[in-house]
């Protein structure tokens, strides 16, 4: 069956994106709904049409991005064992889906505490499942291998949350690295470290000469 | 030699640490003159004496963010030859700088934008020297070692920035987890991977099942 949005759909769908254009420009605070109007030549009174105020555009914006690249994972899961095999899955899906969202993908990073109540509570609980799926696959990875020198589950889940969504400060999908190819390296790299073979076990950093100091980066204190 | 503040440079120090505070709570755009003063208790009279704007806030705010940090690892890679020392050296520093200023590294990551001309310029360049660095150093750990399946070297060090940065979004220097250990699990991830010895190879991600689709988030689009 293939989705057919309606005329109403496609509307708001028009809004949301240029919404989403707009509040990665020049954040979601800094801009009014008369911005969106200006941009989307729709009036203030057809924009109260399709969303209640400024916050139901973000919450839609917020919930559609977290609810359509789960929906995609779970649906490319379906029937695959291997664990990295779903690992490899996980990270394609997520870079392929955000480099053609860049705009959603910074609104997500920037404006995760930007609304407030339900509509938080709601996008939260959405993230959060995102980020369980994504830990029980490492815990997977983990289990499968014979490697004892374990990196913490939590350290690594975020690390690779680090690495994927960093994209949207320096990739760009337009460029010579197709985001296939970005997926392969950050896959690799990710598994296999970047010079695996040269550590035999972690370097020790509590060995490195070390001095005692204030590391606030201002020095003084005025109370 | 110990550096003497004036009374003047921890004045406006105060100034500054209350600004990023405010700015990482609730946005650049989105604070004024008046918050600050508010905030530090100093007269919007007496703020101005000691900063043009709110823009020469954001400035030195970031300024001194990325010429302490590149000062101190600098400092730190004296005398040092072997390249995975220097890559330790280097997360380390990031992350102890960083984990003691936490609100001025997300103000970093989401103002980038927010400074024009001369100013921009003058952060960006700071910037660009330092990943120039750590980009460097990636490059000699690579030619040390006898790894042929090479990352990319542009991917591998916004992997490792990503990594390394993404912690502004879940990492509480008072938990648990103390910064040297986090450190040490970051450095041992990128350098050896999550899974090393599990993997022999790149897996190949075009094998994989793929649909033909429209990525972007939103379905239809009206002109």
């Amino acid at each position: 069956m293939v989705f057919q949005p309606s005329k109403y759909d496609q509307k708001l769908e028009f809004i949301l994106r240029t919404a989403a254009r707009i509040f990665a420009e020049k954040s979601y605070h800094s801009t009014s709904m008369r911005d969106i109007s200006r941009e989307t030549k729709v009036s203030l009174a057809g924009l109260y049409h399709y969303c209640k105020s400024k916050e139901e555009l973000l919450f839609l914006i917020q919930d559609n991005c977290f609810g359509r690249v789960l929906e995609r994972l779970e649906q490319q899961l379906q029937e695959v064992e291997d664990p990295v095999v779903k690992l490899n899955i996980f990270i394609e899906n997520h870079l392929s889906f955000f480099a053609a969202n860049m705009a959603e993908m910074k609104v997500l990073s920037h404006e995760a505490e930007s609304l407030r109540g339900d509509l938080h509570a709601h996008v939260s609980t959405r993230k959060d499942n995102y980020t369980k799926l994504a830990r029980k696959i490492l815990q997977e990875v983990q289990e499968s291998t014979q490697n004892k020198q374990l990196v913490d589950l939590t350290v690594a889940t975020y690390a690779l949350f680090g690495m994927i969504n960093w994209i949207y400060n320096w990739y760009d999908p337009q460029g010579k690295l197709k985001v296939r190819d970005l997926a392969q390296h950050l896959t690799q790299l990710f598994l296999g470290g970047f010079s695996a073979g040269l550590v035999a076990g972690p370097v020790n950093v509590n060995a490195l000469p070390r001095r005692r100091e204030n590391l606030s980066i201002w020095r003084g204190t005025v109370s």
